[in-house]
């Protein structure tokens, strides 16, 4: 997607080999109006195969999943994390390990906005080594539902997280692609659209 | 907003005396083309005052910020919570004491997000005592920028928020005002807009 490769260029800062900061138009501040493509995108993407809901993370995930729901006329709903639960009645829930800050958190779901006849279609703002996307896939699994696909704002194609989904058959969509990091500048891998 | 109130009146689901539960529509199944009203009300309630940036709280204002930001073209950032902050390099924080779980959060944006010369429209899910809109209030306080006003989707008019805060100045929008719950049911008072 031309327009958010031209915003990473533009707007996202560089850390280290392999950290992207895009603190300036997705993860702290939102640029609607990229979102509102990036929701035309996915849903441009995924038509015809009769998703009837978005499962997304919160808080980064919401403002494409929200734009892409709105496109789709579909619900939304968000996983929320926690350090731990302790009341896990009426929840799916899986943990989720984050290597970049060497944690484990949990995510959850209510069981009220995951039905086994639903065809849900994951979002998410970054892939990086996939733990997040597995962690809702696996919220799905648990409520016995179908899953359309994967569509990912921002991939990071140097770690292990497509071919993991790929893997377990997942169709995956990501807007933006990243190879490499290159001298503090974005070397773009072609995207899926 | 008629067609607000016509899903609380739906979808909602009163726990106690005081508690509108609205995980259906908004606090974690989200309604994309509801919230795309919501966004349209808020940017009628608050054009022509020269808003620049939108300021909400992670997770459940951030789909009724973003819409509100598409449709007056301006971003929204997110104010981010936390037990407890350590590094504070760089950010604007103030503490939230939430009655209800009887917990004190502390609340955080970046300097970058907000500038001194912004003119910031708040937008928040719920006002119930207004400690979260007083904390966003803060932030902006503490960058030396102006507030264009509050726009809050569900009220509760029985808690003091509303009054703490048009004490302070606020212009206020609510689109949807709860006077009190009568056996389960929700009474609304007549609403901003």
């Amino acid at each position: 997607m031309k327009q958010l490769e031209t915003k990473i260029l533009e707007s996202g800062k560089v850390i280290g080999d392999d950290i992207l900061k895009v603190d300036a138009f997705l993860n702290h501040q939102i640029d609607p109006v990229l979102m509102a493509g990036v929701g035309k995108a996915f849903a441009a993407a995924f038509k015809d195969m009769g998703v009837t809901r978005i499962l997304t993370l919160e808080s980064s995930g919401i403002a494409p999943a929200v734009m892409t729901g709105l496109e789709m006329g579909v619900p939304v709903v968000f996983g929320r994390k926690s350090k731990s639960l302790t009341l896990t009645d009426g929840l799916y829930t899986a943990e989720v390990r984050s290597y970049t800050k060497q944690t484990v958190n949990e995510i959850a779901v209510s069981k009220n906005f995951i039905e086994k006849d639903d065809v849900i279609l994951i979002i998410d703002d970054f892939l990086a080594n996939g733990q997040a996307a597995l962690g809702l896939k696996s919220l799905v699994d648990q409520a016995g539902a179908q899953i359309a696909g994967i569509g990912i704002v921002i991939e990071k194609t140097f770690q292990p997280g497509r071919a993991l989904l790929v893997e377990q058959g997942m169709k995956m969509v990501s807007l933006a692609r990243i190879e490499k990091f290159e001298e503090g500048r974005v070397i773009f891998a072609p995207a899926d659209i």
